[in-house]
């Protein structure tokens, strides 16, 4: 058991959780980013970190060491952290949830959403190495995030954020859940 | 092909879909009620429409027929209502989606979200036969829905409409919405 105040961040492809951890951060929250987990197993193996290795190494993982195995892989991690307050980045399944409930009673999730065109745009504009070239591929992504659980996190959120406005607008929304959530823990 | 404005409203238990419906009717729109098919084929099987029975159907038909064999029996209904809007209540899954889709290019989906905790206190304040009497229950009766695919319906909705405030702010967002969507397929 422990008691860190974390934050566990749902949210599609481009629905803007970088928002979300760039705010936390400013707010004197440490970070863990669930993804990590999966390039540093990339890099023990000495494989580059292309979309095609990472989702192969999750897959195997997931099939190896069951379906929390990353939220599993991050618990020592979130522990090893400076602040008292976490978010942790990338949360894609009820069962990652309950998994993370277990160690860290004061867990809340927030999920963050956009339209799936808004979401496409960003994305499309972004063109990080694993962004989608066109609406099939952005369609495929979707897929297969809501093929682990994702939607079901969205759906079972505490603090949904939507972001469709301006980024200091939905900055502020962001501030104002977090001032929320710090204030049920901190009572 | 049918040029009806069309939308699509998903929501968790509790998360307050009829204050949407109510704001859309309020507004001209038509009212299809998804829930209702398996109510009449309980009526036609001269069966009570209690819970039990309701859901017994509903998985025999999704059995039979397929998982969007409720948005296809609701499509008829649909075209024979006698305004060109349409607000079809309880859209659970991507395949219902993409069922109406085929029909109704017209079509928006939209989500009702508010936490677990609000949606668990609503319902057991409302108390309709169907309504949980514990948390217990409340979390079965959200995993069935999760089961069928309503969490990925949410996360991919086009507008969110976060259900947390007072009725009437949360009236003016529904209001907000439906001018977005109506000006979109009218320009």
């Amino acid at each position: 058991m422990n008691d860190k105040f974390v934050i566990g961040l749902a949210g599609m492809p481009g629905a803007g959780k970088s928002v979300v951890v760039s705010v936390a951060r400013a707010s004197g929250y440490s970070v863990v980013v669930m993804g990590d987990v999966v390039r540093e197993e990339a890099k023990r193996r000495r494989m580059k970190p292309t979309p095609e290795n990472l989702g192969e190494i999750m897959l195997e993982l997931r099939k190896k060491e069951g379906n929390s195995v990353v939220a599993k892989k991050c618990i020592p991690k979130i522990e090893k952290t400076k602040e008292s307050k976490v978010i942790v980045d990338g949360i894609r399944s009820p069962s990652e949830i309950e998994e993370f409930k277990k160690h860290f009673p004061k867990l809340t999730i927030i999920a963050m959403q956009s339209s799936p065109e808004t979401r496409f745009k960003r994305l499309y504009h972004r063109q990080r190495s694993d962004d989608p070239k066109n609406w099939k591929i952005f369609r495929e992504r979707d897929m297969r995030e809501l093929s682990v659980g994702l939607g079901e996190a969205i759906a079972m959120a505490e603090y949904i954020i939507v972001n469709e406005e301006r980024l200091e607008v939905v900055k502020e929304k962001v501030k104002e859940v977090l001032r929320k959530v710090e204030k049920k823990w901190t009572k």
